[in-house]
């Protein structure tokens, strides 16, 4: 379970992913125990009992981190590397610095700022970059700096051309915070950055605009919300995390809206944080969450 | 809230529903009241404030309510009738008669026995007809008639004639526990009572066949269940209820529907105890429920 | 279910409450019509089918309401009084002025002045009064007053006569977002209007101070808050909503004390919902909740 | 998340438990993968970084495991023991014995064999004992032994060396399904293996007898079921597991009793699934759950 934290003194996080093969745990911790680290976490799957996909991430205490980091990452190279295993080696001390890309609706990106703040997501936000101006109070009260970058009709290119110039090389990852603007390829491709979206219904149900609206119509008996990595694909992304709550016939499609509103800020924050500590891997669609 | 509950003797359930306009509380309740009922329950909802469509429900009790009863609808008929309203008097103290059509999953099924011999669904269970027979002796243990009726290739029309066989005038509402079997239009046109489904997904997600695969693919964080009336349009009826369940990617395809089997069998009880005390009022394709 | 909403024009809110018998409801309606109110909700309640005791919450529209509110009330008095019954009407576009007292922690406090920027919350907020000044700037860029009135040693009695002073016919009622002083009897007499806690535990677990800690060491799996109104009886006064959510060994009690705070806010936002809309009916140590 | 699963062939259950320190997860692992063992599952806790309680749950896959179990224990004596840590090995192939005590509620029993049949509990059931006979049929007819032990007045001890002739050498646990008597400390003494109840209240609220009258009275809006341990302090063991339904001021206490129910029979089964999976270590009254 998610624990309250924020960036960790002196803790590493390393992920390793690759074909299934007996030992790999063994070798992986033995590594990290010649190394003076160790291990306050460790979570694996194998999607397959037999020759699966192998992933696990390993939390581990190490003093004087930094100066260690040039020393493991060479033992993993000669190590885990001739398993065929791929590995990153993050440094928890450093927190991710994320950017916020929000328009008019203020709930998810308010969460996000209010959570930071408290010290619940060991993030740093350079930047939050909306296509509206009315946020930028609010965003600006909590010391962080508010770009307003319009969107301008259906040639998104040059607007989406100022957001990857404020982007580049200031950003680990990016959150959709109700954006409400299709993302294109050509920006994906750019911003070389995750990308995380909240999407306003329980996916893949109701897919595309107006999910409230949508729900209301079919009648459904709860409304949900689903946190997901941004692909070329619109709403196909890898499901990150998602929730719903409880609705009945006397609400109309607005009430559903405020209802949903708290669901969404709840799920996007679980998966920011989630992202924040390295607890996702993404294997092809689906995701992998050490939650 | 639902109230756990048998059949209420003495107590009448009145339905009505129409065009809103002022004083229909007023002049439904007044009847009651002449007739010498009171009031234990009473709930309304309006699709819009002005001019939408009205529905009520109102339990009442009524001593020596089987000999008023002709008297009451009279009234009804002199009163409510002219304002343009249409209503269902219902005896509360007469269970409906409820027919169970399973397949060879037992959880559905069974959860509904035993549901009815803890005394919590006010119905009576004159039959189970099933397409396999491993469920008999179980069904048969409660005391309940057990029929095995076939399903022979695609041609369903024989089957579904020896099952019109042996429901035609002997029950109230039939629920499909898991059943398995596509229903003809022809089935549904002859069957003359409404027909409540269990469907193994969070609809409209994962329409049609196999959904727990489908969900499994496409690695969604919840799972959940649908109870609808069957309508012609496969799996688009109303919906009555539904629930769901968290997963996560450590779970495999028959993971989710060991695990959605829980979320199924609370959904239907609660869709089923919901039709039986006349708590849901179809609106088109949704539904009002007094819950 | 409670429906997103804010004040409401022309609409009255009618709360009946005493001794059962027939007829309650529809002399009640019949009183509406006459006065040319059409009902948009209803809900009712009685303790025991034989003579127990009765609540009834009607919320009316009525053209020119503000006009018609004298002839209204001298009906009531007139035609429910006589029954035995206590009744209260209310102008459902008046909005409750509601004073909040907070102390260091800013969970609560922000949530609520969130929501009712977001139009969801039918009050006025005249002051926030805090102990603490941390949270000052905040408040006010809410555009709601902010007073300062430190505690001061065990003698509560100055600092409860200044809070008297600022609240003294300004406030309808008054929420403790995480006060966390104990308010004396006095304070409570003089106050004359309700008072809404919300306590950080699922009470009657963990009565009094540090639940997070007292949670931990008993090793349980889910942590919940309560909301209740303040009697002189500190954590026992009647609840008006709870929930919780799920915890394990892993966290610490400063984890469960983060992760209780968005439980906490959600249970006072929809506590203060619900008493701002007429919906709670104090019954000795218990609540009636139309939600 | 637990995974359905039935006893697993040529799988060994590790649990490691004592004093951490560097390298336990690299001794551990080297061992098991000398051994020929390749790790699916491997979960473990510190309950402080600096010095704290460590403890361990590794499941392997090892061909032909029930040969190589001697070598594998002899190595942990060689090189875990030494490291001043507590160690217990598991063949998953070879299911937990348990008996069930039960009195006239059927639901947690019913639910516990129906999910025994459904091949969702690794467990052997060789026995339900009971003060009452009214399940006995049911229970046979799951194909279980049943066995009626009546309770006789306020002198248990008759009846309790009954029990006892029937546990000894017999089963691995035992699980109270609402036995509804207290157990003695010489019974708990003398039958020697771990002891789950379920007591029906989120304890620590309403502790001892008639919770659900206790939950009525104090107004609560949430009740709850608790599944712990045994011991001699009532209603005090270490909490397995617990959860908790919505109630409202409608239901009667009768309402609630039927309602939590449900409750109970869900939050048993799961400790008891997770008992059997060896997924539980107790620490001092608390639990480390690895679910």
């Amino acid at each position: 379970m998610t624990v309250h934290t924020s960036a960790l003194a002196d803790h590493a996080c390393l992920i390793v992913h690759g074909p299934d093969r007996p030992g790999i745990v063994a070798a992986v911790t033995a590594l990290i125990a010649r190394n003076g680290g160790n291990i306050t976490t460790l979570d694996q799957y194998s999607s397959n009992a037999d020759g699966g996909e192998y992933f696990q991430r390993v939390v581990f205490h190490r003093p004087d981190l930094a100066a260690a980091m040039p020393v493991i990452e060479e033992d993993l190279t000669a190590t885990v590397t001739p398993l065929g295993l791929e590995w990153t080696l993050t440094d928890q001390s450093i927190p991710k610095r994320m950017a916020i890309l929000a328009s008019t609706s203020d709930h998810c990106l308010l969460e996000l700022l209010w959570r930071h703040r408290r010290g619940e997501l060991p993030v740093t936000i350079p930047m939050v970059i909306s296509n509206h101006t009315n946020t930028a109070e609010d965003v600006r009260s909590f010391g962080i700096p508010f770009f307003h970058v319009p969107s301008q009709g259906p040639d998104k290119s040059e607007a989406e051309a100022k957001i990857l110039d404020l982007l580049r090389g200031n950003v680990d990852f990016v959150v959709l915070a109700r954006y409400m603007q299709i993302i294109s390829e050509d920006f994906l491709d750019a911003v070389g950055v995750p990308v995380i979206n909240i999407h306003h219904s329980f996916l893949p149900a109701f897919i595309g605009a107006a999910p409230y609206r949508k729900a209301k119509e079919r009648g459904v008996k709860l409304i949900g919300a689903t946190s997901h990595y941004v692909t070329k694909d619109l709403d196909e992304g890898p499901i990150i995390e998602q929730d719903v709550a409880r609705v009945d016939h006397s609400m109309s499609a607005a009430d559903l809206q405020a209802r949903g509103a708290y669901v969404e800020r709840a799920v996007l924050s679980r998966a920011v944080q989630w992202h924040a500590q390295d607890r996702i891997i993404r294997d092809g669609n689906q995701t992998i969450v050490f939650s």
